[in-house]
């Protein structure tokens, strides 16, 4: 148990220290009321040195979950190219990333501390709808609910192939499971 | 703590005990492994008292999770009527049962045991695939595959609906949601 003592001079662990703090700062406050001032604060440093190592509070965010989806990303992948493959490019997007189990630890840890703490559940909450979906549906021009619909598809999938580990689901390849899943995201991301 | 002294004369509560022991039984064998009569021994009455009680393995098996789910129910349910319908006679039932906080409970129990311990996991995985997806699969002549991906979609729904409450799909109209979701179970049990 190292005692924090306010502001540490020189180098030091500095991208470690305000990973710990956002930490206790998303989860203290959720992550749509959390500030990078306030978690500069909490870190006894300068918010410019926050901005400077993750440029935004999802940055930090997703850094400090240590998710392997950031927004940053995520958003772009989704919104540029063919309209008309946007379930494709989604659904393989997914299954690629979740496809690697250090990728996918950390989702399912946070997954299940939501499952069992209202304020870890609130937090990812409002990191799911405000940072990630609703932005891919205001891109897309959809309405939220269809594309909740489609992350129902999705993080449903994933943890019937990853966690239930159902056969032959887990162990199906993943271009078939593309192939039988993006038609579904297509249609929800079509208004 | 009460301690259990072998086989009990006269009434009592046979059928708690009876559950009990299927609890047990369940956890330490699995769906698959576990039977009527080593369940009917472990709690030290005769397998057909068992079997007068709860009719079959899957029977007892809910009862002893309370599941509000009873395949003997809900695989003749998607299974007879409409085959054009079964896309959405499956998301009405499932999101009407889950509807009810009550029923809706045991199965998030579950779900959150089986994310922490392995043997839960393996015991409802076996369920889960054994006693409900392949049967109805069968019975409809779909893959097992297209079945689990159906079920990926609801449970995913349930998920956000109900653990995450993500907005707008946690207070939408049940029927709004039958529609959107209905389309894709549908092309999903189709063979």
């Amino acid at each position: 148990m190292k005692r924090r003592t306010g502001r540490r001079p020189g180098a030091g662990d500095t991208r470690g220290e305000i990973l710990t703090a956002a930490r206790q700062v998303f989860a203290e406050k959720g992550f749509d009321k959390a500030t990078i001032r306030g978690i500069a604060r909490a870190a006894a440093v300068d918010p410019a040195l926050v901005h400077h190592y993750f440029e935004t509070k999802e940055g930090l965010f997703v850094a400090a979950m240590r998710l392997p989806i950031d927004p940053a990303q995520v958003v772009p992948l989704v919104l540029e190219g063919p309209r008309e493959e946007v379930g494709e490019r989604l659904v393989r997007f997914i299954l690629t990333v979740t496809s690697d189990a250090q990728a996918r630890e950390p989702v399912l840890a946070l997954l299940r501390s939501a499952m069992t703490n209202e304020q870890v559940l609130g937090m990812i909450r409002e990191f799911i709808t405000n940072a990630l979906l609703y932005k891919v549906a205001d891109g897309l021009g959809v309405s939220h609910l269809r594309m909740e619909a489609a992350f129902g598809q999705l993080i449903g999938v994933v943890l019937a192939r990853y966690v239930l580990a159902l056969e032959p689901l887990a162990s199906a390849d993943l271009e078939e499971l593309v192939e039988l899943l993006a038609p579904t995201v297509q249609r929800y991301l079509t208004p």
